[in-house]
């Protein structure tokens, strides 16, 4: 280790999740768990498309009938991220969740709970919640903070290291 | 704080804006100035795709047919960047720039004028410049510096946090 | 130098590759050679869509049909990544290659010497191996290290600075 912690002070890695794709959300979380294992102090700053990965599985939302129609193509929902290449209409993450399954990688799901064990903390940024319309009940449980840019970089700025994914 | 600074001196927070996508540079920009806003210092380096940010609107630009194609695709300037996602031939980013007014969260053009505003320095590679056959009289005013790779790495490895969008 | 190194110690720079895109991955290589140029000790950790750069051209690989036929689709080899814009069948990439040879920039194929010639040490993720079925022999010569992300981030959090591209 590079740089002493002051005792009880645990290094940090923070991990802004921007993209709604299944595999770069899957590359955060891989990341972000690996990190954890290390005995790092980890969150998970979800913005944007990265929200879909903490949405409820709902026709759609928000409060404004632009909102709707935007978040009615924009799904929600951790079991149904689309691949950010080979999508195929679905084809190409169906194949890849086998995949995964075959190696014992776990799913989006999966990581989420296996995030919540490692005392991983999930961030949900309210800047797009304003502009997406999007309200708590559309969000899955186990959140832990709903907040802003500052309060991540607040964070970030006495990181290890942090990504934008 | 972590790690204490030296007196007079500020903490940096560095972003390279490769993309040259709406959503993602308004990502940037909004983790730029932010950080800006909680008294760091900010430099932007905007690179590939991500310099039409800085590009006027002209029809092409480029010294050689090769360049003029490419650079007739990929059309510059602040205002009309596309989505990452659901683009569709210009409507996403028009729902979410009435969105994002809803919100009143700044479009890219004022959040260049608020980087101004904030002393967030705007560097501009030139080695995209090279090979995209850009000239200075191409981009808007206000860019504080050109710059390669090296010199960008230099801040970037003194920084807090650093980002490539 | 903002925090002096002890003695014989060098400042480290890191990169996860993830994207296979030709446009990224030659940023990739751009900011690790530079690091490099600048004294700068540096690791670049390829996983997912970016284990592309480093494959063989073989017609597919894999161990079971999923995996062939995903292959089969994300082609492998330096010298034909796609653009993760204008790709347009191959001519984008085409064009691109052209201008940057106009520019003297040195191609995929090229950065990879380079960056053996810099002594960058190139790392080859094993968990995306295992889920895409991959095997060594499917790969170029010169690989420095087969790793999971717990070897990459303890890496990663002695770095000065740390990209995901």
């Amino acid at each position: 280790m590079e740089k002493a912690m002051p005792a009880g002070r645990q290094e940090k890695f923070n991990v802004v999740v921007f993209s709604g794709d299944m595999d770069k959300v899957l590359a955060a979380f891989i990341l972000a768990t690996t990190a954890a294992s290390m005995g790092m102090e980890v969150k998970m700053f979800f913005t944007f498309w990265g929200l879909n990965v903490l949405r409820k599985k709902k026709l759609t939302s928000g409060k404004n009938i632009l909102q709707k129609m935007m978040n009615f193509m924009n799904k929600g929902g951790a079991d149904r991220l689309p691949l950010s290449k080979f999508n195929m209409l679905g084809l190409g993450p169906a194949m890849m969740k086998i995949m995964m399954k075959q190696s014992r990688i776990p799913t989006v799901p999966e990581f989420i709970q296996i995030a919540g064990d490692l005392e991983i903390k999930l961030l949900a940024c309210t800047t797009t919640f304003s502009f997406m319309g999007f309200k708590k009940e559309d969000f899955i449980d186990g959140i832990d903070e709903y907040c802003g840019a500052a309060t991540y970089l607040a964070e970030a700025r006495e990181a290890k290291a942090s990504y934008f994914i």
